[in-house]
């Protein structure tokens, strides 16, 4: 085997596991009317994306998803293959746009990089990640981005692929990266493939919320786009335009392929920074004894002023926490600034942070926290989801843990918080059997705010404090309570 | 003389120079159905807000505005009694509303503390600053609030008001002034006077922006209110119902005045950083060769985002760059807290150093700026209107000065640059008659995107470059001219 070999599907050497060569050539064959698009990553964003290429109007695709063969992917493929779906989610509108492209057969995903040299559209949903340095108690003291296995992708692509295929990015990336990174990978290919640089390269971001909107976060969704040149950019809206309502939610094209990454990294720096700003201001309304949330209500009349955020408990997700970084990294190693982004990258460390405010008003109310029973209500960062990634709830668990607390959790969107193999309650009303000494609201999730079981607790255990890490409880219901309750940012109680 | 002579109008001294207690008694007597209203200060707000008062819908009011018999102040007091209207402004609603108030005859001004004895109102709308440190480049060192005469005026009125006045704080205070600064010196005064505490204290503040809807952001915009108690709350909210259309801007209470002082600086710090925010990202996009202008209307398709800023020379007036301070040295020195608000100072010390972008894009396009004719379109730090108060264009004009370029200004709303006092051109064909090196756009004056002036200019002065520091010209004017044009935020030039 030699590098030539595998350039032409014909001399691809597949490994045993893939195994699904013909099925791949069948199904290819069963869907000649259609554009094969290939999606490479099957997580939060290839999964769901995926289905919405399968799901288009006007049945314009068949869709193969695409991922590792790794215990931490390949599971996602046999799910995808044999049901059930593999990304669980409060949106109805996920299964059924799986048994939609069931009835259609025109979705199935594999392990086998053969798809790529099928594709006429490959969109790249892989994870890009920042690698953070922290020191105690999360406090950032360095950051860097690995590009080794984005670039690995973007060679399996670029060894493989049609001479024509259209390439289009979806992964937040640094800055930069379609034109210095991707652009001269598949420059280099095609030059040894001999091949004609005949190639559409683009940059389209989604803005997905996994959760009761999943579907239409991608469909029904304001896209912006771009391409390497102008033949991308055509063929990059004219493939946006079959998968996303584009009549209502019309694309914006920009320059540059570095201004639509520019653009995606800015979009969650400015939310990243604008929690940061008002995490002071909530330490400032505690201190002055007022209530912030009223007077971020009271602001946010202004319309140039709506986006004020509110006080919380921090920050999670694979977003905030990185996107400023990986943007300030770009700054200096793509583009040789002397300069970082220094707010932006400062917002993720004051944010990584924010727990710690909790932390200390638990300090503050209860001196010394040992053998106290803290209920904690929420795990996943992000109301009414199920997603743990990089949430907040850890360095509040870690530190109250090590002041000697013992920790009960509930969340019904989390049975299992995999990151820390812990097992979480899903049943309030049962955790709700013992006795507590606090009991912390660290998620938004719905259920906290509209379940009477709450208050009736405290009611029946007036010696229990509540920590509403979020200012998400109706304190109405409390009123008369002798408990004590803490609100973030609520000086006035 | 002793103290308590000062307490009652029939014993207290008026100098000579007031003289104009028979002409209030008159007045008084005159409007004996109406409140009388005594306004305090009568710069940009007071002035403004006098007129507002005076023409209050259903004429319930008659206005007393009082302001210093000083060189700086007392000519306003001259001017309101004899025209014309002492603030110039592009709004024609103000001399409108003058008009109307002469020809009410419920309007008069006056030096005269006794005003203070017959007021049922009395609305403090007088300066307070903030003392900045800075070192060279307009680097923020430090910075105080020195409250000495916003007490000295909340003594005279304590001194001599009416026991039951309604004292309206809209003045922008540090966060907790009206409860622990006012509140204790009227108590003090009332105290000393023997009457019952029966004085109403409260605080609103107002959103005006001098320009062409001046009257309209006092009279037509949502107001936040609050009072030190129930009763005051309630003289509040009744005198801005009068006053403000509160039927279709409806008021909003908060549950303190710390809240509602709180709310005015938490608005103006939330702008100063979000410019800062936007500011590195603009020096990025520079860098990445990438437009910053349409990469944020992009983002602000997104509800989420549509505050986000736009890159720019720098931040000037009287709000934005002292409230983030005033803020912060309330948190330290009213509530004694140990941290300050970082950030919301950073935005301060950032802005103030902006001009310094568009100093360096000059010295990287023109290398040496010595002798270079630099023509700076705008003085003025806000659009379409003359105001000069801290305007960026200071340290710009400051560093290209020290570099020994020839500066020439033009701002057809700033005739005299009297902070500097500089002559100003307010005539854009006549200053264009003669030769430049740089023209460089400095202040957004809707005349600037407008005329052709600038592109003819260009066209047949090819040597000439063109710095834009707001992205406010329309470049397709300017296509296939052979000049050098720079503008802030855009690398793709």
């Amino acid at each position: 085997m030699n590098s030539q070999s595998q350039i032409t599907h014909k001399n691809y050497p597949i490994p045993a596991e893939y195994g699904d060569q013909l099925t791949l050539d069948e199904f290819v064959a069963a869907h000649k009317d259609k554009q094969i698009v290939v999606v490479q990553g099957l997580g939060f964003v290839g999964a769901v994306m995926s289905l919405v290429v399968a799901n288009s109007p006007n049945n314009d695709f068949a869709v193969i998803g695409i991922d590792l063969p790794t215990p931490a992917s390949y599971w996602k493929i046999q799910e995808i293959n044999t049901g059930p779906f593999p990304v669980l989610s409060s949106d109805p509108k996920v299964e059924q746009f799986y048994q939609e492209a069931k009835s259609r057969g025109n979705f199935m995903a594999t392990a086998n990089p053969y798809a790529y040299s099928l594709a006429d559209v490959v969109v790249v949903d892989i994870n890009l990640d920042v690698q953070k340095v922290s020191g105690s108690q999360k406090a950032l003291e360095d950051f860097s981005v690995d590009l080794s296995a984005f670039k690995k992708a973007c060679e399996s692509i670029a060894g493989l692929c049609k001479e024509d295929v259209l390439i289009l990015v979806e992964t937040t990336v640094p800055p930069g990266t379609c034109r210095h990174i991707v652009k001269p990978i598949l420059d280099e290919a095609f030059t040894r493939r001999q091949l004609p640089l005949n190639y559409r390269l683009g940059h389209s971001y989604e803005r997905v919320m996994p959760g009761p909107n999943y579907i239409d976060s991608i469909q029904n969704f304001y896209r912006v786009y771009s391409g390497i040149d102008a033949a991308s950019e055509e063929s990059v809206e004219a493939f946006l335009r079959k998968v996303i309502k584009t009549d209502e939610y019309p694309l914006t094209k920009l320059g540059d392929t570095t201004a639509t990454e520019m653009a995606k990294v800015l979009e969650n720096s400015y939310r990243a920074m604008n929690i940061a700003f008002i995490e002071e201001w909530g330490e400032f309304a505690e201190e002055a004894k007022v209530n912030l949330y009223e007077i971020v209500q009271a602001i946010r009349m202004r319309p140039t002023h709506k986006n004020m955020m509110l006080p919380g408990l921090g920050v999670g997700g694979y977003c905030l926490t990185k996107d400023p970084l990986m943007a300030s990294w770009a700054k200096q190693t793509i583009f040789n600034s002397p300069k970082p982004l220094k707010q932006s990258v400062n917002a993720v460390k004051i944010n990584d942070q924010m727990p710690l405010r909790v932390v200390s008003l638990m300090d503050q109310a209860f001196g010394d926290l040992k053998d106290k029973r803290v209920l904690m209500l929420g795990v996943s960062y992000l109301n009414d989801v199920g997603d743990t990634r990089y949430t907040p709830i850890e360095l509040l668990y870690d530190e109250l843990t090590h002041r000697g607390a013992t920790m009960v959790l509930h969340d019904a969107f989390v049975p299992v918080w995999e990151e820390r193999g812990l097992t979480v309650s899903t049943d309030l009303s049962e955790v709700l059997n013992e006795h507590y000494d606090v009991i912390a609201v660290t998620t938004m999730h719905s259920e906290y705010k509209q379940t009477p079981l709450i208050a009736n607790y405290l009611k029946s255990h007036p010696q229990t404090a509540l920590v509403d890490a979020w200012g998400v409880l109706d304190l109405a219901q409390f009123d008369g309570f002798p408990n004590s309750i803490y609100v973030l940012g609520r000086g006035d109680l």
